[in-house]
Parts: C-alpha cells; sequence; structure tokens
C-alpha cells in the first residue's frame, strides 16, 4: 500500500493506494468505530458490497444501493438520499462511504456535504476515472438541465481508499473512459509522463500491475499538488479542466445518456490540442500526438454526427468556466504546459468545423 | 452608517448598519456593476424591491420573488430558486442578492451556496433576527421533515447590509421574534447587556432609532467575534444555539406553521434558564428575570399546550446538536456564561414536567 497526503493544513487527508484494501479493516481508520452510511450503486454493490460490509461490521440497513449511472446525478436524486441519511439518524459526526465510481462519489459527497451543514465522507473509488481524478480533490456535484455539475459543494473527504483490484472488474468500457482522464494529466502537466503513456499503453490496458500502481499513484500525485495550490479553482485548479468544457457540451447534448464522461473527455482533450495547435502554441506533431493516443486508448475522437458546430459552441456557453460572459478554454502552450485563455477567437469555429462540421 | 468587519482571512466581509441604505447605491459596493440576481418575498418585495432594483440598475427578469413563510425553506424550493438561477444564466462570478428575513437569507443563501459551486452572496436583512443573528456568520440551510436546518452549507456572504429603518415596517409579531435572539446575546455572553436590555426595552420595542442602532450593533459585534473564533461551530459558536433545541422541537412539532422561529426561542430560553438553575448553576432569580423578559418582550414563555414532555424530549433527539447519541444541550453557568454540556439527567424531565407536563 502507498499512501500519499493531500495537505490542506487542518483538513490534511491520506490518499491510499494498493490492492485488496476494500477488503482490509486496516485501510478504514477514519471511519472504523464510527456510525457509517455507505452509498453505493448495483453494479458496484454486487462485486464489493459484501467485503466493505464484512471490513467496517456495517448492518445492510446502513448501506444505499441506487441504479448506476450519470443519470442518477440529480438534485431529485441528492434530496433522496438525504432524506434516507437523515431517515437512518446519521448522527452529525456520522461518515458517509462512498462506494463506486465518479456519479457515486459526486452524488454521495454532494450530499455528505449539505447533510446537516456537512458530515464527513470517505472515498472508496472503484473506477480509474474516480481512483485519478474525481474522489481527489472535494469536488462534489448534480448534473442540471442547463449543464453539468452546475450544482455542487467543495467538500474535501476524511480519506481516499483506492483498491486497485476494483480495476480488474471494472467493465472495459469504463476502463478506457478512466484513460481519458489518465492522458489528460500528461497533456496538461508532464510532457515525460505524457511520453510515458505512449510507451506504456499496453501494459496499462493489460491492467499490468506494477503500471497500474505508477500510474494511478502519479495522477493522484498531480491532482494533489495542483488542489493544494488552488482549493477552490481560483487558479491553477483550472487546469485539470482540459478537455472538459468540449466533453461537457456533448455530454449535455446527448442529455448524459450513451457517452460515458471520460468519453467525451477524450474528444474534447482532441480538440483543444486541435486549438492549441490553431492559435499557434501546439506544434502539429504533438496535437496529432494527443489524438493517436486518444484513438490508440479505443476512446473516440470525434463529436457524435448529429451535433453541429453551431449548437456545440452554444453549448459550450453554458459551461461553469463561463466568467462574465465570456468563454475560457483550457489550451496548450505546449505538450505538458496548459493554460487558462479567452484568446482563441476565430480558431475555434474552425476547430468546430474540423470535428463536427460538414466536413466530417 | 457604522461598519463592522467580521475577520476571516481572505474571506473578511462588511456589515453595514445604518438607516437608509437600501435605497442608496453607496450601500452595494461589493454588487454593483456585477451580474446579480435577487430573491425575496412577497411582503418585503412590496416596500423595498424598487428602491434597491433603482439603487442597483437590477432588471426586474433578475428579482425573484417567493411567497412569505417558513414553509418555503425546503429542498424542493431550493431546486426551485436554482433552476431560475441557471436559467437566468447566472455566470459563476455573479452575486445573489438576499432581500429579506432569515428564511430567504437561508433559502437563498443555501441555493448561493450551492450554485456552480458557490457565487457570491450579499445578505440584505430586513427583520430584526436576521439583521441581529441569521445574516451574519455564513450558515445557509432549508428544513427536513426530520428536523430543522438539517440540510445546509456554510457560506458566508461578502457583505451584510442591514437598513434599520426596515424594521419600521415589520410587522409587530416579527420584531418581537426577533427581539428573543437580542435576549438570547444577553443570556450566552453578556450580563451587562442583558441588564441593559432590561432598563432599554420599551425604547427598542418603540424602534428608538439610538436604541435599535445600539442593539442591532452589539449583536453583530458579538455574533462577528464569535463566528471568528469557530466559523465551523467546532466549539464555541453552538453557544449561540442557546434556547434552540428546545425551539426547534416546537418548531417541528408545529410543522414550522402558527409558530414564528423567534417564538419558539423564546420559550427555549426559559426553558434552558429553568434547567440551567434545576442542574444548580443558575440562581433561581436570574432563571426568573429571563422569564419574566420574555414576557415583558410579548413573547411565549411555554410550548404549545399540545405538546407533552414525551414527544418534546423524542423531538429534542432530532437535532443537529445530538453528538454521538448523546443530546447536549446549552445551559448557562451563569447569566452571561453558557456553556455546552450533556450532564443534566434527570432534571431535563422536570423542566420539560413543568413546562409541558399536565402541570399547565
Amino acid at each position: 500500500m502507498r499512501t500519499l497526503t493531500l495537505e490542506l493544513g487542518s483538513r490534511n487527508y491520506p490518499i491510499r493506494l494498493g490492492h485488496g484494501l476494500l477488503a482490509n479493516p486496516h485501510s478504514f481508520g477514519e471511519a472504523r468505530g464510527r456510525a457509517c452510511r455507505l452509498i453505493t450503486d448495483q453494479n458496484v454493490a454486487a462485486h464489493y458490497l459484501a467485503p466493505v460490509q464484512k471490513a467496517l461490521g456495517l448492518e445492510a440497513r446502513h448501506c444505499l444501493i441506487l441504479p448506476a449511472g450519470e443519470g442518477q446525478k440529480t438534485f431529485d436524486n441528492a434530496g433522496r438520499v438525504l432524506d434516507w441519511l437523515l431517515e437512518s439518524q446519521l448522527p452529525r459526526d456520522g461518515v458517509v462511504l462512498a462506494l463506486g465510481g465518479g456519479v457515486i462519489g459526486d452524488l454521495a459527497g454532494f450530499a455528505a456535504a449539505i447533510c446537516q451543514r456537512g458530515v464527513d465522507l470517505v472515498q472508496l473509488p472503484t473506477t480509474l476515472l474516480a481512483q485519478v481524478d474525481s474522489s481527489v480533490g472535494g469536488k462534489t456535484a448534480v448534473n442540471h438541465a442547463r449543464g453539468k455539475n452546475l450544482i455542487g459543494a467543495f467538500h474535501q473527504p476524511r480519506a481516499v481508499i483506492a483498491d486497485l483490484d476494483t480495476l480488474k472488474t471494472l467493465p472495459r468500457r469504463e476502463l478506457l473512459a478512466g484513460l481519458a482522464e489518465v492522458i489528460k494529466y500528461g497533456m496538461l502537466g508532464d510532457a515525460a509522463f505524457f511520453a510515458e503513456l505512449e510507451s506504456n499503453l499496453d501494459a496499462l490496458l493489460a491492467l499490468d500491475p506494477a503500471t497500474v500502481a505508477q500510474t494511478v499513484g502519479h495522477c493522484c500525485r498531480m491532482k494533489t499538488r495542483i488542489v493544494e495550490q488552488d482549493e477552490r479553482e481560483s487558479g491553477a485548479r483550472a487546469l485539470l479542466n482540459l478537455g472538459h468544457t468540449f466533453g461537457h457540451a456533448i455530454e449535455a447534448h446527448v442529455a448524459y445518456e450513451g457517452w460515458l464522461h471520460g468519453e467525451a473527455v477524450a474528444v474534447g482533450l482532441c480538440m483543444a490540442a486541435d486549438l492549441s495547435h490553431r492559435v499557434g502554441w501546439l506544434p502539429l506533431a504533438d496535437a496529432q500526438r494527443a489524438q493517436a493516443l486518444v484513438k490508440r486508448a479505443g476512446l473516440p475522437a470525434r463529436p457524435p454526427p448529429a451535433l453541429g458546430p453551431t449548437r456545440f459552441l452554444e453549448l459550450m456557453g453554458h459551461d461553469k468556466k463561463v466568467k462574465s460572459g465570456k468563454l475560457r478554454l483550457v489550451l496548450l502552450k505546449a505538450m505538458g504546459q496548459a493554460t487558462v485563455t479567452s484568446e482563441f477567437a476565430p480558431h475555434l469555429e474552425a476547430t468546430l468545423e474540423q470535428f463536427c462540421g460538414t466536413a466530417a
């Protein structure tokens, strides 16, 4: 087991990475002996609910099993989770455990954030995406008809316990979706890591334990450093949104159905790289490397065919990253060097035409 | 105009107290020139919406007018407010203005806290209760069937602008309800202020401008000092809940209808004083002074007749102040000296019998 620490003064917390953690009572230091409520989804419950219940001595009535899928991340559902937490008489000094991927982490995390103005949260991420990204850093949210994650809160967990064995039961498509966020880390902040991914991709796809541990650990370390600098996303943290404004537009277009978040982000990474090249920053060869890696990882590199450039631009305007009416995007000055900018017109239209125009 | 500052490092904010502030564009430094959305209720809108709109140059479509009353403070209603904020395309760097009493401040504040993970909030309290208590300190919440304020967030405002002239149009009953919180400050932390209230009550009830300004300012200063010490209520801030666990039980019993929050708190103050006497701390004379002042202020000193001691105790158990299954109460070591304790059995039953028993 490897332990990283996210340093936030009095709110420091450990991120434990390793194999077999969910079945091991010693993984759960922050939650043991306290009043716990666990929230998970049907897919994850089938594999991991029993071992976690056993490790923590959790009664079945203190476990809530939701349907799976991004469609669960609604304000109304958050209300249902809160009803359950409050009806179960969770004390203010109790703990909510989020066992699952990004959807469960975001939904249960949001409920924990606003239950009694905040109860403790322990993240038990079971997908690659949740392990490298969404479980770390305290962002919680639900979606709204106007856009993704538009309702939420910053609520740092007390611990993140990432059992790498869970990736073995993860559907292939979800594993690949998580890879999009892994590729993102290389593109936004670490060209050497990006080059490593180009070399290691096959080992990673084969779930070679050492490669998985090294890769997940590297992403978590990058994320903790960024969150430590900028917890509330007033600066550097925005770089983690590389590809996301494009991706969120795709997700809104398909109403969060049929596309996984990571798949939409994969397209977004390709579009951000393309635009970064058009504004004269990123060499063409690097934009092509990004797209090639996305494709090699079995991820989509183009938006759904029915999404035209005009509608795409409109959907991008709903994103939270809009500031004072001005669209801002994370673009690449170079491979491994992202920046937030609103200076990209008129090249954005060219990128949209390229990716979702009639040229498609 | 008098300006106090609540000091929270990078999140310091001003509390402006004075006459005619709502009609004066210079009051609104933090909001002027920014994208604003105002939330208020029908009663307050009738008196103050027009001047605030004029002072801020606010369009009618950027003002949301809700029905009045504690019944509005629900999770579903927070969802409706969020729908409105998001449909109106409030940018992330926009400002939500809460124009009204505690209900509007709590509801609009909660919506601002979770809209895009937190947008700026400016509190414009128009009731005595909101001016001396709820608008200051960053607590926001909605109610739940299981209890009061069980869903919420800490979200400090950017400014509090308290126009003391609004008390002139405040229904008498609401003014008296606010007095309960004023009396609370004296009881929990300042015996001299309590004695002043005993002398000044008539001037305060007559809304003598100097007495009002001095009293509201004193309460705000006490509140800022407590919040500065303990923003998240891990210690001293809990003292502000003097009388509230009793009061919340009454509010839950009547389903937040027919009783104002301050009226329930008034009863709670009398019950807390009685219990503080029974455990051997507060001299009988001081418990009697508390009850006498509550009564002189035209406030109720007994729970509703239908609420028996067994049900009362059960409702108290739903309160957020319960920790690890143990009921904790704020009681008085002496007049002006509150403490949190769970050492009051079996005297609590005697107090409940006294106030809502068959002896009534």
